[in-house]
């Protein structure tokens, strides 16, 4: 064990949010930032890629049960392809890094590394369609990319390079691509709340904040603790723009040539950011037995005369446990006490402790602490692999309670300028006002408090429209007639 | 379908290998050229990278079930670390993509695009063990890695950017890290031999060809059709000579402060080169079952009065078959004739084909047609589902015994020059020689017919020597004692 994970965290997560995040995701040995020479980058060691690659299974999982295939496209782009999106986003100016040189020699084209592969990806689509036949053509690509942004670094939050998927479709008609659009976005959803336990909402971004040539922009939103709002997830219906701009046509049963409805959406490892920052604590990482890369950790407590049948029965057990899938892991390092243990391993986020002392060994019991709380329970010996699920089941049921308690407690309503200023000035979360739909009303807001819409209900997701603008009420801001409702908040 | 998938090969894999290959790799839907300005790069489309994955996923579980954990490190190295490798590397000029702009800003140190990650991951291991007890250290990283080599391309075997997966591990002792290098090699040549049909020879690079800065470098080698081996995995230990230069030292049960033992092994999407180049043939790709994105395809054979009663009974089977966890197709297109399906899918190598046409639904039957060679057997429905695993094991029996004949035909001995160059002048395949040690050797060799020492057997792989060398002879090439055995090759 290496020393800066034997130290416990010293910020607080209530009163000093970022620096707490940021020695949390250090000492739970989640990732190091990157050298000199290379500030915004990190290192992400395996205990943060384990929770990455948990991520990527589930999503993957998905994916390919829904018929989406992955592919890989080069991670260079030359400027040309990049320029040619100009065409579909007025203003692109992109922030990348440049390759200029190969070896010695001074390229002709200079090449970006990717910010992000639609320019590349949308004409190798264009090609592999021809009729309708090859249509739906669904293609996924999990990778890294690069923005080259001049911010401070916050791991999985705030990196030049990070790590994501992006998936490309194309489509016949605009219902089946808007359908796509939205069971990615379902699938999102999915991975924060089965997954994750962290309660999200899904809506559109406003027409001015969406997706650049897009037709429409979705997005998932979770509330982090300091009551910032997170775009967890975007899934974007993108019309036939890039179709048209990337002459991704095909011919239909009449031999008629028809630019595609194409989609594309994207999560990046933002997603364990906010899965950090979410759960865990002044102890260090907390994460829900479904994702955790240990899911149980066996701490065995003896003197030297009960050593030898303590140990035992912890092998025993962790057998067994292992046997039976779960991922468990056996501390009985010699070098050090149960306490420091303890403290170790809530530090590294494992969600449910086993203690065996003699007397649990005497008595044919399991001592079982949950993570978040501390609750302990005793199982028998012999119940205890079966009753293992059970626990599990709880503590991923108590976050997601926890979670979901902060998120319902932090949408209030506000009917005018000042309240919306005032509401989120003083409770951060997310704040429900009815909305004209322009974008000078959100920039007023923004200026004075910088805070923006994040979203916009659904049509048919009632309940989370403000019961006002159902009435034709006027919008907050301004005094003409309220048409939607915004979620103003502070966002990442 | 799209055009280029729907014409068949026209190249010939014994007289025009290279070309055959070429097309192969682009009919059958693995990868295309990259765009203008990007030679050197391909797309790899979804069928090609489903390949990649089997190979991924299979490793991946080896090395996770030896206790090897994923991370990811920056995709750039700043240029002053891989200076750092030249202490190590006498001569290393890396042949590298250098980013020398972010956004619009020039930048104070230059960036290359990792060509392999050693200098940035050896300082961060160094960071991360302090004692003995944080050893062994084991890290792995799937990624692509770039290298400016201005040479033609091969998709999978000759690319700028490739995909590998690069592991670096950390130990005490020399026998614990060198224990690794071979269990690492172990897996590789479980890779091919278990999952790829394709026999390897392990052995060691010659001390003049080993990694710069290894003790020992060791390779599995596979020979191609083409009579070129085909370096396709190597593992190295590396002494005492990286850690020294990175501080990568812990400090012993005595509070020594000792360098540590370390190891690197790699493996690329050459593994999926070597894997067409095997087994494909004139029809097209030939693949396992093992690694084959559909193992199964079921072609309905039915006219008009027939269509019902056929699909219907292809669909119950293909039901029944992806129930029990075969990847299976039903080719139920209506506007193909059996015949174009037939071709289509050898094309892209699905290594079982079922057909199905009145006779077999009036008999109860279904008729299997192995890819390899067309070898047909007729089984009964009730029994097809539990007999496809035979099917399955006798379609890989057949690949690697093909691959197997290849290799043992091709492994000749030579006993002086002449005859060193004639054999592999008329056959190619290896030429086994005893031999001296010394690079000169080698090198008259490689100047007269460029082939090369590709490897020399493990001192206790008895059955791999050239019978000679145990009995004192002198070297193929100069009058001194043969010390070895040399494998010349020529290589891919
Ligand atoms: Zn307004
Ligand atoms: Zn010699």
């Amino acid at each position: 064990m290496s020393d800066d994970q034997a130290l416990g965290i010293t910020e607080s997560k209530e009163y000093n949010t970022g620096e707490w995040y940021a020695e949390v995701v250090q000492k739970a040995g989640l990732a190091n930032y990157g050298p000199d020479g290379m500030s915004g980058f990190i290192i992400t060691r395996p205990r943060g890629y384990a929770l990455w690659e948990g991520i990527q299974n589930y999503l993957d999982g998905q994916f390919k049960a829904t018929d989406v295939q992955n592919a890989y496209f080069p991670l260079f782009i030359p400027e040309s392809y990049l320029e040619r999106e100009k065409d579909i986003v007025e203003g692109f100016d992109p922030e990348v890094a440049w390759v200029t040189h190969g070896g010695n020699q001074e390229l002709e084209e200079r090449l970006a590394v990717r910010p992000t592969s639609e320019s590349i990806i949308a004409p190798y689509m264009a090609q592999w369609v021809r009729s309708h036949r090859d249509l739906p053509l669904r293609v996924n690509q999990w990778c890294s990319v690069v923005r080259w942004e001049a911010t401070d670094t916050k791991p999985f939050f705030r990196t030049k390079e990070f790590l994501w998927q992006e998936g490309h479709t194309a489509h016949e008609t605009e219902e089946e691509a808007y359908e796509e659009t939205m069971t990615r976005l379902g699938q999102y959803r999915s991975l924060y709340e089965d997954v994750l336990a962290m309660p999200v909402m899904r809506g559109k971004k406003p027409e001015h904040d969406k997706f650049p040539g897009a037709d429409t922009t979705t997005t998932v939103e979770a509330l982090m603790p300091d009551g910032k709002s997170v775009q967890a997830g975007t899934s974007h219906y993108l019309g036939t723009s890039f179709a048209a701009a990337f002459d991704l046509t095909y011919s239909d049963e009449d031999e008629e040539e028809l630019p595609a409805h194409t989609t594309s959406w994207g999560l990046s490892w933002r997603s364990l950011g906010a899965l950090i920052m979410t759960h865990s604590d002044d102890q260090g990482l907390v994460v829900p037995p479904t994702i955790a890369p240990e899911q149980v950790v066996i701490v065995p407590i003896y003197q030297e005369d009960t050593e030898e049948k303590v140990l035992d029965y912890a092998e025993d057990l962790r057998e067994e446990l292992a046997e039976a899938g779960v991922r468990v892991e056996l501390d009985d390092r010699d070098e050090r006490n149960p306490g420091f243990k303890f403290n170790e391993w809530e530090l590294k986020g494992v969600p449910v402790r086993f203690e065996i002392g003699p007397h649990e060994v005497d008595d044919d019991e399991v001592t079982v602490v949950h993570r978040p709380d501390g609750e302990q329970a005793v199982e028998s010996r012999s119940d205890v692999v079966d009753a293992v699920e059970d626990h599990f089941d709880e503590v991923y049921a108590k976050l997601y309670a926890r979670a979901e308690e902060n998120l319902t407690e932090n949408v209030r309503d506000a009917e005018d300028r000042a309240s919306i200023l005032g509401t989120i000035g003083q409770h951060g979360g997310y704040v429900r006002a009815p909305w004209c739909g322009k974008e000078e009303c959100e920039t007023e807001i923004k200026e004075t408090i910088s805070a923006e819409i994040v979203m916009v209900p659904f049509e048919d997701d009632e309940e989370r429209h403000h019961p006002d603008v159902a009435d034709g009420c006027t919008c907050a801001i301004c005094d003409d007639e309220a048409t939607e409702t915004a979620f103003f908040a502070k966002s990442y």
